[in-house]
């Protein structure tokens, strides 16, 4: 098989047009010797994929491919690559590289790395001038460090969302002690949040879900939550006050959210950790919210490789998988996909699939 | 000696004459079996003070004596007291009183105590009604659980303002972490930071004051300071970027604070926590400030008994003392005192002295 000196793909060409997708063929970056070629079997479609698209976050490099829970087979690995076999089956992510020499890499922190980092789409490469391009495509090239190997017992389909939303959700909850004799919550059941429940209770934390209102409760319970909040109920805080380890954020909007009173739900020196980005304007927080339990407010980015791996193992052992829809990539099934996103229409995940009739 | 049944003392009448006090005799709460009654020798002058007589941090209960940085004589200790000796030279600070049995004053959170808490000056009591009245006066009859002996070695008039001031400080850095290999900032150099930048530097830790001129660079070498970053300066962020552990902000007021410049200094879920309460409309604070390190935002509220006996005796083994200058107590020395801290006129606390002169 010859190696792919381009990918194919569906690239959107700005805000105004954005459930529009044109396959195109692109060039990839230039091979280096520590890159590996993935063949893309799957990849799920991600809130980020919509913010980006559609203009929310700002600026972007149009025209663009996104996507970045790519599950595939490495099917071409650089001369000094050791974390990734040829032919392997494999993951990649949000983020391509990071510098890999500083102190935050070199602490597992390269998700916070200050000198330089690589989305897996939408990034320019400094040397090539190439922007990075994602997984509605046929190939992605990656840096061994941003590939991970796939436990044969997780299925491609089920696993790809977790290569963004399981590892946005499962990085803060090991990084602030989810675990046994804590109690947990996880507010918005969407894409981040509905891995947020499930691992939350993997790692052995008193588990709750908090929405606005009760239409997701079954599914909640069925993810392994040990208790659900309405936030449109009368009172609903008043049963937890002060009685929070740790809340994990995933709500992809502030609007209309009445921060202080979440907050009050959290014990002394609780954590509350945002893992979304709302495009809206951010909310405003005086010391004063803050003090009466004395609340740590923070926020998480994506995870570790090694937190990859472990959240991978875990799923494994667990049987854990991402509640997922499948959708036919292609230019009908993704203008679909992201109009039911806008909506929120989703439960909890898209998988973009049929990739080997599309690509070839 | 006769048992006090009154304490005489300087109140204020309200925010629109916040600089006249009232010499005036006031009903102390009924002794109980817990009750220390402390003889005054002198007291610190915080900003809470101000905050509070201004009107600043809203409707208070007027008229109103202030004061929350005591030291005395323990001249009565009631029938149940274990901690204090009558005779014994102590210290009141700035909270009274907390329920003592939930879960959070079992854990050494009792200035986080969801069930009830008793400022000094200005709460009222459930039982009697009486309003509580701080240490610009006579006495103060506290439960012991608030009352601190002080260590020999610890001079009257500069461990006073230790009481709140050094509190405040001190709880934050121990409950942060502060010590050998971690970099601290300390943000507003006046009377909380002073006891910030001594304290940090006494625990071990490399210790950066945070001002906006280099007006008092000078002063915060001599408290200790390892490095010192004057905010007017180009580019003062600059050479720190991701690299404080902790930075505890004493800033009084959030008028055109630059947070993400500041949040930029931290190092990957560095800590940066508020002492301060200004009396602005806080400020907005987006995921995207906080995401691209990660960095945690926090309260802290004084300190739990344990650290304060912690602090005095770290104080008192090094040599700290307050930075104070002493001031007669009277309507002429607070009307003066006030209008000074108004100013930020003094380096770094007033203590009232002269108690036995106006007080008998």
């Amino acid at each position: 098989m010859p190696y792919p000196e381009e990918a194919e793909g569906f690239q959107v060409d700005g805000p105004e047009n954005f459930t529009e997708f044109h396959k195109r063929h692109f060039k990839l970056k230039p091979f280096g010797d520590y890159d590996v070629d993935v063949k893309i079997e799957a990849c799920g479609i991600c809130g980020s994929d919509v913010h980006t698209i559609s203009g929310g976050w700002g600026a972007q490099n149009f025209p663009l491919c996104v996507g970045h829970e790519i599950i595939g087979r490495a099917i071409r690995v650089g001369p000094k690559v050791t974390l990734i076999k040829e032919g392997e089956r494999v993951g990649v992510g949000a983020q391509s590289y990071s510098c890999g020499k500083c102190k935050q890499c070199l602490n597992d922190n390269e998700t916070y790395c200050p000198v330089e980092q690589m989305d897996t789409y939408g990034s320019k490469w400094a040397d090539s001038g190439i922007v990075s391009q994602g997984g509605y495509s046929s190939h992605v090239r990656t840096h061994e460090h941003w590939v991970f190997p796939i436990p044969d017992a997780l299925e491609t389909n089920a696993v790809a969302p977790m290569l963004c939303a399981g590892l946005t959700a499962f990085s803060p909850l090991v990084r602030n002690g989810a675990g046994p004799g804590k109690k947990v919550g996880i507010v918005g059941l969407g894409g981040i949040g509905h891995f947020g429940i499930m691992f939350a209770k993997a790692l052995g934390a008193e588990t709750w879900a908090i929405s606005r209102s009760r239409a997701k409760e079954a599914d909640a319970l069925k993810l392994g939550a040990d208790g659900y909040i309405a936030t449109a109920e009368e009172g609903w805080e008043k049963p937890h006050l002060c009685s929070f380890d740790l809340i994990i954020n995933c709500a992809n909007s502030s609007k209309g959210f009445d921060l202080a009173r979440y907050l009050s739900m959290m014990d002394v020196h609780g954590r509350w950790i945002s893992v979304g980005l709302p495009e809206e304007e951010g909310q405003v927080i005086k010391a004063q919210n803050l003090i009466s339990n004395g609340v740590l407010i923070g926020a998480s980015h994506l995870g570790s490789r090694r937190e990859m791996l472990q959240m991978l193992q875990l799923a494994a052992d667990k049987g854990l998988k991402g509640w997922v829809e499948e959708i036919p990539i292609g230019e009908e099934g993704l203008k679909d996909a992201i109009q039911r996103m806008k909506k929120g229409d989703v439960r909890y995940r898209f998988t973009l699939t049929g990739y080997e009739k599309v690509f070839g």
